[in-house]
């Protein structure tokens, strides 16, 4: 069975890290939220003034990574040492492009840190935009890089 | 503004649903995650003899549901009555179908509780695959059917 | 199937409560931690000075059964109205007894915000003097009494 | 002795509200932080452009507001129905003044939840210009206003 | 005073382990549930078919040994880099037997991430079987083995 | 922009503290809470006996320092290697201050800690204290003392 965190007896368990070497570990996520052209241009519009949208959506991702070990089962606690998330209007969709990059010296990857706080970015936008449209989708969610691990680097196709 | 979370000063707060009746509102959410064909048959043959993938999904979800209010950062905390969560194969995808289903009798709906559900469900499917593929991608989280709350009853098109 | 969280699939899930109605219910609950007579009477001599062990196992049994819902996955969260934990030495275990009293006016019962109340405060005094004896053992643990459900009142045999 | 929260036998317990109603209830708090004139202007300034510093603040202490049973031992988790935060630069001081608001419909106050929230709005503040100023200090943390319980209308002397 | 989280004072605190060296530490703690045989026979049963009773316990027992710093007053926060916990019918209690394997590189023991994993997972097999049997008792708990710290390898007497 | 946590587009990140050296670290916070005379009496007559106002605040403050991370939005987490938490009595404030001493051996420094220790520690006293004596104030928190870092030795003026 190559599924790593489902043992001999196919039970479910929280693999063993403690052999690996400690390195640095960086993990790259994004993920989009889909709306209007018109619920675009008011988030953009309220944004300009005070920041408030995105930067709660900003705020809420940073804090979502610190907690992704007690929100994914399996996960690994770590002592993350940076967390950044860009936000991005992209008229072509129309919505916003999250991205969050997220680093650690440890012994196991950050990707589940970066596409927790990219889901939690994402979730807060459509709080916040809800009252508005409630046909928003979030869309495309995935790795982008990952690096400083056994496997090398990884880096998704475009 | 229109933006139900944004004050008269331009800044983010918990709106006030003190006023609202308490009725029973119930919102459905959906999302799926795509792999590869290989993917979808190892873990469903893995999950034929335990479980264990979609089992811990389905409960990370559910857990998380009840912790949506100290994720998004807006969200009301809410007593909720009802989880539940269902996880289909779909060959088609290749991947995962996540439907959630979640219940209250509150002031205001539980739509942030259905989403935060799905999108935790689908990173715990992708943190235990991601050792055999890295690449899956999370797609469409949105919200199905919403219904309880002053604006009646909402049902996503198809 | 009469295993209430598992539904007709066979899957795990958080039951729908919302048709039942609000009344109030109470559970107590019990448990022991068994020590070595010297250590027992070492833990008394103490706490008689400043209640320092006592009084954190009490504590952390109350914090924790306010966060019985985030740790026991299918658990409901419920806004409860009291508890209180009572340790007390008991020689001819020789040990400590603790038994702890929750309520609430809900929708199902707190027999589990009890019994986590009693374990975690276990822990805590084993947490406390396992630099002095490391081969305690807790033991008993058990719902005592439960009223205000459809079930009627419940009350451990002697 | 009058210390509710400490039973007969001296020792500490969550209070028993089950009895008391369900009414509407109000508790206004709030704080101030002191810093010098120049540090004052630099965050001003910074968050004339954005807004994230008090951005931060004002959801640090919303999303602190709704964790206040998890913090304070023997506080009761209530279900929020409002947070809101203001907080305003005083020259006067020099620093800012945060005042919190929060409503529940339940059997006890939210005195505890609003001074949680002012404090953890605070702290925050702190948190981001301490590489600027390490020593300013946090001052005036108290009630201002409590209605809805048995008691009355609570009015803090100016 | 032998109590190492009492000090001078009589008071309650969180030992300093800053000065103790970062070793490799293991820690296996057990416990039991005891139920009636036909209880046994039908969680057996139904677990046989999706595995969903077990595998819950198992995945609360993970996720709660990742969170005992913040149950336990005056445990110390710990980068846990394995927990494993195998549950085992017991048709002699009968019962089930849970055993949880914790390890660290760390400053101190986890001994009481163990135990909490072994508890947590005790508590929602009662959780999940208690429509059907009120009466389980949760028996037994634990230290079985314990490796790493200054005071070398500690193993139970059967 | 000197504001560590406000990059060049003038949002919040958490800054990047990989590349700093892991040094033992220490601060030293301060606060008071300020009473009147009887209430104060009342306190610490209670308080003799038992231990338990003083003793559930400082259990407070140490869990609260455990999870600074998680209320403070852009803190890292530390695996923190002590707490400890000193209240005394002051009649000529009259009330009682308090002071929190955090170790950590890290890459970035846990004056947030020791300050989040101390507000909640105090917070702790307010809610127990309340029902005697609703006006009390909350003062002069501050670091006192900070080592371990770049920026050398601090220590705050008397």
């Amino acid at each position: 069975n190559k599924l790593s965190h489902i043992d001999q007896r196919g039970e479910a368990h929280m693999v063993d890290v403690s052999a690996k070497p400690q390195t640095e570990r960086v993990a790259v996520a994004e993920g989009k939220i889909i709306m209007q052209a018109e619920t675009l241009d008011m988030v953009i519009a309220g944004n300009a003034l005070k920041g408030d949208v995105l930067g709660a959506a900003r705020l809420a991702g940073i804090m979502a990574a610190k907690r992704t070990h007690s929100l994914i089962p399996l996960c690994h606690p770590l002592p993350i040492t940076k967390v950044t998330i860009e936000i991005n209007p992209e008229h072509a969709l129309p919505g916003f492009e999250v991205q969050a990059t997220v680093k650690v010296t440890g012994q196991t990857g950050v990707e589940m840190e970066a596409l927790t706080a990219v889901s939690v970015a994402l979730l807060t936008i459509y709080d916040m935009v809800k009252a508005v449209e409630r046909g928003m989708r979030i869309e495309g969610i995935r790795v982008l890089e990952k690096s400083g691990g056994r496997s090398g680097h990884y880096r998704a196709e475009k």
